[in-house]
């Protein structure tokens, strides 16, 4: 025993998450936070005695990494559940723009992003990356409420909300970039490319030579529908990757979303070039857009990841519903009950995710150096009895057994309860803010 | 407003489940309660002002009628996690037989039955149709925990717990049949016909005559994996479901599980002699059986429910998650948004499932004359923010918004707590039981 003078919150007499597959280890563990980061963990025996910061008991709880949610659209959350049951065109045209066009403005953002921010917080995600309108309102929701995004501004060749003028989105996306680099530890900006059949090959070029010269990433919808596949293919002769590929466009800073509709040949160019995927099973679920081939890019050993996509398509932001849905979708067919196990499951809503999104550093797991993003999970639900293993957390994980959430070593959910924000004030807004959104 | 003097427990101010589809009432509605039915419900305007019994704050909160687990071997939470990522035959000979050789006797399912009871009532299920082995001490863990139960013993031709001897397996059953018809108005026994594959035609045979014999189901797994499709196909040229019907088994006193393999023809028959269908969408992904055909099954519209199967293969006992996979994962072939809708994945998880498993009498409905089993699902959790329609339900609901539970007009949930059971006491039993449980 050592005293250890710096650390600025202690977690006593957790269950560290073991290997996966395995069960959880019956040694109460430590992990020591200081600066942001874990300083270090261990089992009790070796726990610091004297601590000057917090120290928080965390008898029966799982400590793990906190969850990464690849790709969302949190001001949406304002739609969920406004249109189901729909093709993504007919969902997207009939319903989603007509809405966004009502109601998106800077205050529908901001509002709908903290009550979203706090969503993911209370189902144990630490970090996001959103895609969006006004994104700087986004990242002031996240900043504020706790949650560490990647804030990709939205950029088409449409008339959008905050952007009139199509011409000007990159423009738009440049100033964003510039607000918001070096501002705030929680938050990276980025550029988000809606889509290849929403922007042009100019539009996609300059976003990513954008991207480039500031260094962070740029995120884009690539091959999530047949119709894009139908779009893209038949003036192109091209698939939406090769498109992209042969713009220049791919590389490993480049985070391409949904790939359900990727072959072969574009797996291959992907896992060539570098760049990443994020894949959204439920989204792509329930839109009808098909089935990403996640066990051809592990096979390949690409960057992936899981993300919910927003609330409208999902329809909810839970990482931990989202994994039970990656593992067992890819298992329908028959003879396929290897397909993306649990413990794949598990390290792409983890250090998997962190590292498709371009956050390094040891994001994602539990280790000394990495950021103190982490969550403590309650086992005693029935539905974690008994608790053979972790495959567990991924088959019967759920929000409401998150106890305790610390994002860059701050507690920003302690007793299930968001310590950020007030929630019934954001309820409040978004329900008014809902009235005025189409039926 | 009026004085109603018999009423044992009357809801005050809560929203009514309305149509499919649709918005929540506005109006706050009350449900008054008498004799183990819903006597009368309407607006508050007209709610009882005098009344005997308990009255129950239903404000903010969903007054939806109970779910029914259609299908589920409550005892095999004991292997919730024991073994995953594996096909149904390897599973089941390499783990889930070998686990059930070393555990199964009458306390290991009475205790985790108890668990399970408490784990579906939490999650707002409030009748399950069980089979398993010493069944009797599943049915007398689910009418101790106060949840309605069809409580079917399971019959094979091996030698199996509680029946050494496979010749007795129709006499164990008829005895348990003569046990428990009449006994607790919670509990309707029943037969359970492991499958075509473990029960040959004469056992097959005697076990419906045995069904017929005391008016009761007789419940079968049928039709669930490729294997089992090979099995019946190659000896008998015939399909499962086509086996069954030349057995004469089929009929509107049939429920047959699974039934992912049933083609068009098999479709046909079922509908013709009536019986109905359980489908188990997580389970047979998980255990990469595939998806059943419920789509054809809705046009047919046969009577058809949800299941959970175990937790063993699930791995939780969640019909709100199982809601969620059934009308996302029906999507996910391309084009096909519009299949098995939201509010045909509620219709089946209520009063579809109750009929499928033979239960008529209005359960799984809110009606007047209906059983009083139902629960109050609190509006207030974020992932139902903002409420835009019902479709949400299946969608995003979750067991921890399900404050309070009502069977047979018993409240046995009330604030997120089960009233019946000693939840500590009945973990420590599972817990111990797991231990003894092969790794
Ligand atoms: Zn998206
Ligand atoms: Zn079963």
């Amino acid at each position: 025993m050592q005293a250890v003078p710096n650390i600025d919150l202690l977690i006593t007499n957790c269950t560290l998450l073991p290997d996966p597959g395995e069960a959880p280890l019956p040694a109460p563990a430590f992990i020591a936070v200081a600066n942001g980061q874990i300083a270090r963990l261990g089992p009790m025996s070796a726990c610091p005695t004297r601590v000057s910061g917090t120290v928080l008991d965390g008898q029966g709880q799982l400590a793990m990494p906190g969850l990464i949610n690849g790709h969302c659209h949190a001001p949406m959350t304002l739609f969920r559940g406004l249109a189901d049951d729909l093709d993504l065109a007919s969902w997207l045209h009939d319903h989603i723009f007509p809405a966004e066009a009502k109601s998106v403005c800077p205050e529908m953002v901001v509002w709908c992003a903290k009550l979203a921010a706090a969503e993911m917080l209370l189902s144990g995600t630490t970090t996001v990356a959103d895609g969006y309108f006004f994104e700087d309102e986004v990242a002031r929701a996240c900043a504020e409420t706790g949650l560490r995004c990647v804030a990709a501004q939205a950029v088409l060749d449409f008339p959008a909300p905050g952007a009139a003028d199509p011409k000007q989105n990159i423009e738009v996306a440049a100033r964003f970039l510039e607000r918001w680099q070096g501002r705030d530890p929680l938050i990276t900006p980025a550029i988000f490319a809606h889509s290849p059949y929403t922007c042009g090959n100019d539009t996609l070029r300059r976003a990513k030579a954008l991207a480039r010269a500031h260094g962070v990433p740029l995120f884009i919808h690539a091959a999530e529908t047949r119709t894009e596949h139908s779009l893209i293919a038949e003036p192109l002769a091209s698939t939406s990757l090769g498109h992209l590929s042969a713009l220049g466009i791919l590389d490993r800073d480049t985070v391409c979303v949904h790939c359900v509709w990727a072959d072969e040949d574009d797996l291959d160019l992907l896992a060539q070039e570098g760049a990443s995927v994020i894949s959204c099973p439920q989204s792509n679920a329930k839109l009808a857009s098909g089935r990403a081939p996640l066990a051809a890019m592990i096979d390949r050993r690409m960057r992936i990841g899981l993300g919910t996509d927003g609330a409208a398509s999902n329809n909810n932001l839970d990482l931990f519903r989202e994994m039970d849905f990656v593992a067992k979708v890819h298992k329908v067919r028959p003879n396929e009950p290897t397909a993306v196990p649990a413990r794949e499951a598990l390290r792409m809503a983890t250090h998997g995710g962190a590292e498709a999104i371009g956050l390094g550093g040891g994001l994602g797991t539990l280790a000394p150096g990495a950021p103190a993003d982490l969550l403590l999970l309650d086992l005693h639900p029935l539905w974690l009895q008994p608790f053979h293993s972790t495959n567990l957390l991924a088959y019967s994980g759920c929000a409401s057994a998150v106890r305790s959430v610390m994002v860059n070593g701050q507690l920003v959910v302690h007793n299930r309860r968001v310590l950020t924000l007030d929630l019934k004030e954001a309820c409040a807004h978004v329900r008014r803010l809902a009235k005025g959104s189409p039926p």
